[in-house]
């Protein structure tokens, strides 16, 4: 299989690091990944600049496209450049981002995006999370990544719809199963901290703690607690269903 | 009412002025909206840096708070400022955009994702956008804004779900009608634009044309297209719920 990476991360991360050297075990690994982090991006494109490549070298091979822009940039310019030398990837991945992408995160995720991304442009994609911010044990979340490749590949899921994985940060054999989970609604409980420049002028730093998740064992972050890989089925129709019959019912006329 | 307006067109856009015309005849507006034009910043959040406030004046009069951050930053500082002077919104407007966010475009859309902001934070929330990238005409979305903001107050809808609205750029009075709708899958067909700097490397542009639309008249640009406006709920949970029992049988095991 032809695989394109990317995350957000930045091109030099230990997650993609990680991600490529198990990919590259089980096929042809393309790398397109932003040249600097850009995590928190959710589904910036660059529309008002231009994007800009570079060669990304590791150990004095080559290892990927460095891009001046978002995640979901390296995605949609790497499937033109390939589409246009006739090597579209079979599957796109995103990751491994060093955090969980769970719950209301899901939506500022620049891993995630990268993954819509792909799904649409009709490719099989699978934004894949460490849920961890400090651990850098990523062998569970790398070799369960051609596990869930592999499944979604001879599965193919209806167009637009792909896959969000987070990982405990734990070796594969200390991972207790698979658990296929829908998004929670855990936010964070934000403050800014307000804070004086050197020329006595206010500015604003956003911090904040994660909220308890919700006792429902079909939310992603619950798998996580009970040390499962969380699986989450995602598309990008943000249409809330139940909705369409409420709003005919308020009878709007102008 | 206590109205909060934001969108992505920057501070100084005219959709933004003239929706503030219009919210003020109908309640206390506040603004907080980003300094600079931020479209298709999609639900992006300034962690990594800091975020600074000025104020802005037109005419010699206060007109708001102009933040260096995105849409989502905006409404997120704005409900933290607001809350610690117990003066909390009771509505979050986003617009109106200059340029539909209808199809795929709503997921990049900043002004969107100013509302989702809103909606997580528990506050009843509302995008606007004009169905043109070209006419100054905001006269029937600036009318219809306060007609929806009043339906929506009237009618809570459940926690994290807002409205997407579209309006065609016409005086309310040759608009057809309102129709619920749901967010179409129209997309564009995309080519990155190859040119070469003074020094003789390349850059990539975006460009591109939108796919024809959906022959379903439910879908967001179709209401457009039969010169209707386009109200379509939507809520932050990308699950798809249909992939869970599909996944389930998949019996990924590790």
């Amino acid at each position: 299989m032809r695989i394109l990476l990317t995350n957000d991360d930045g091109i030099n991360a230990q997650g993609l690091a990680a991600l490529a050297a198990e990919m590259a075990k089980h096929g042809e690994i393309i790398v397109y990944a932003p040249a600097s982090e850009m995590s928190a991006v959710g589904h910036a494109i660059t529309l008002s600049d231009p994007l800009r490549f570079s060669e990304c070298r590791k150990n004095g091979e080559f290892f990927g496209i460095a891009v001046r822009g978002t995640p979901a940039d390296c995605v949609k310019v790497a499937i033109w450049d390939l589409g246009r030398q006739d090597r579209l990837p079979d599957i796109v991945l995103s990751g491994i981002n060093q955090g969980s992408n769970t719950g209301i995160n899901t939506i500022y995720s620049g891993t995630v995006s990268a993954a819509t991304e792909g799904a649409i442009s009709g490719i099989p994609a699978v934004a894949i999370s460490l849920a961890s911010y400090t651990s850098g044990d990523f062998s569970g979340a790398a070799a369960f990544a051609p596990i869930i490749a592999r499944q979604l590949l001879a599965h193919p899921l209806p167009p637009g719809v792909f896959l969000n994985v987070n990982v405990p940060a734990k070796p594969l054999e200390q991972i207790r199963g698979v658990r296929i989970t829908r998004q929670g609604m855990t936010n964070y409980r934000e403050e800014y901290e307000i804070r004086k420049d050197p020329h006595s002028r206010n500015y604003y730093w956003l911090t904040g703690d994660k909220m308890e998740v919700e006792p429902d064992d079909e939310i992603d972050d619950r798998a996580i607690i009970d040390d499962e890989i969380s699986v989450t089925p995602v598309h990008c129709d943000m249409t809330y269903y139940p909705g369409l019959d409420m709003l005919r019912k308020w009878q709007i006329s102008l």
